[in-house]
């Protein structure tokens, strides 16, 4: 973890990282829920949820969003702000023992309403050990141009 | 927590639930850092943030976003799939000792592309004890017809 | 988790609710240890546990209880208070996988000291997934009359 | 922690062991709510606590409870098994910030159903750092003759 | 826990203490990375793992001497202060699953600068279920002379 | 989080770099407690600490350890191994929202038993927010050559 100046016009569309990867626990599914008080059979309770069509407890969508955008926290940038995520969608269950990682690229830049920052979209794709993708959103950050 | 069923046709536009409180403390910092790998000094180096315009640690976005979703979790709709959200924003800074609590208001309701399904839009915001809104997000779901 | 007003004339005897489900997993062990220091072998060396009748670590007492009548914090009475517990009994082991839920019955009414107070007992009784009772109590209320 | 065979016939009336204090923090407050999945307002909404006469956030009664008697847990006896608790009461409110620890007396003997056996019950008293006695109850032990 | 005052005269060399044992689990895993930061795939990505000589995850160094100096920690000696540690070696793996315990003997007395005290050193083996070394280390303590 | 190829060959002698800053909050000394078993008063008991030199709790040795190299873990060199750790001193204690940070120095390289490696040790330096060392180690490493 460290701090790296990157500018509105240091961003390139396409570029594209990749996060290592996190094997989701059931200590994850037990903390996330302690930690939000969403304690819903769905996550929580093995024996309903074998009889669901899921059959197993599948993680939290909250939980699979934090520690999937958690992977991409290396670099800090100290020209970006974060305004918040479009089209969050969850795309596929996560089960206990499933390993995720997290793509990110470039996928829009454009003017913001300061014209001495400009608005950058990061396209970010969590997938699992098996390559499907699990969740995506647009992450929107406000940077400084140079 | 406990199950009750609600049909696409029994949601009501502009109908409101409020939730309780909660107090956000340095543990829930200290824990979402944890359960997610995001130590940026943001969140963990008071020492930092004193050098910084917002002077004292902020939340995780994640984490506000999870906590405050996570206030709403009373009651299981299983006629209901959550689809994922759109239109999150991080509105202001949540410090330590802030409490935070949740409105969602159904905003929307339309036709999905299953026929026997519609999709309900809840607007969900997250507001601190001065009454400001912190974050705001639509949680979009999918609920069978009757 | 809501408030709603129930005063002691509006407990009825016999009258029953029953909570969803939770499975206990290896983190609750490992949490509860870690919450109240006890690292007795029985709970966390299953090594030790082999060479013993029950042959697998065995929950905390205090950790079935407390997770136990958690389960059953959903509505929240503010005429009610709570006294403390009677007849606290460990029926049987939990173990790691089993899944527990509550079962709450209005066993007993009586006045109180203060005359615009009752006394309620809640006969708590804690299930695994087999149906067989694990712990049972007594939960003291102390309610106002109308 | 260590093992120490003691028979019921080694168990004195009137013995008194005094643990080491706690102080029982915040993040306690916050474990055990998400231990339990209790996030009762008492408990974790500090604005709405300073509307309660109590003014202040206060312990889980369970948590109190489940540290008090981990505290006691320090020497194994394997001629021993907890048959559970009577007469738990919550005597006063425990706040983030108070230290706290408890004192164990053997106050009964008596025969056991099985002839091989004696129960023995130890007077637990939780106490503050104003030496206030914040919740009592009596431990039943069933333990091994010689 | 107690106190028990141990003076630089009372400690004698070759002697001995074994601690109880604790199964190492998953949730240790989760729960020492989310308090050190170190997510490493080592210890959080069984898929990368596979990949590996080792095969599975393994503990982190710094969690086997935390847990394995901690199952030492149940007597407090008034007169001693910990200096800190030489030759700490990690020598095999730690696996999600095995049951360590930890091995103390002192080693050496020696004079320290200060007259009126001396330094005891302990040499600490912790050990797996198989009786194999996986950690040695040497504690110096600083022991106040009777 | 990534993986960065360094050989024997490439480690330069006084080469150094700092981390980032932490912040060492109540909940760390709560977590390392129930992590690692050990509640010793010095890090528990905030009214026992008053009667004490060092008048407030102070951090376990083990976790400014921990945390300290944990800040560390931020490339994966993968012709890397960590042998372990010399010299390791606790200097000065660490308080409740005292702010650490590690700065490692490339201290010594030398010849490994097997031709193909090196050891390269790197001096560690654990400092508070007023610059004062907490805690030194060194960090033994055997790296392969090119």
């Amino acid at each position: 973890m460290y701090f790296r100046s990157i500018f509105f016009e240091d961003y390139l569309l396409e570029e594209k990282r990749i996060t290592l990867g996190r094997t989701i626990t059931e200590t994850d599914f037990v903390v996330h829920a302690g930690h939000t008080g969403d304690f819903f059979p769905h996550h929580m309770d093995e024996e309903w949820c074998k009889t669901q069509p899921f059959k197993h407890r599948i993680a939290h969508g909250t939980m699979v969003f934090s520690i999937g955008i958690g992977l991409t926290a290396s670099e800090i940038n100290p020209e970006a702000f974060s305004k918040g995520y479009d089209r969050l969608r969850f795309v596929k269950p996560v089960f206990i023992g499933d390993t995720i990682h997290s793509e990110v690229t470039i996928s829009e830049k454009a003017e913001a309403k300061k014209p001495e920052y400009g608005t950058v979209t990061e396209h970010v794709e969590i997938k699992n050990q098996h390559g499907e993708v699990v969740l995506v959103c647009d992450h929107l950050l406000l940077v400084k141009k140079k």
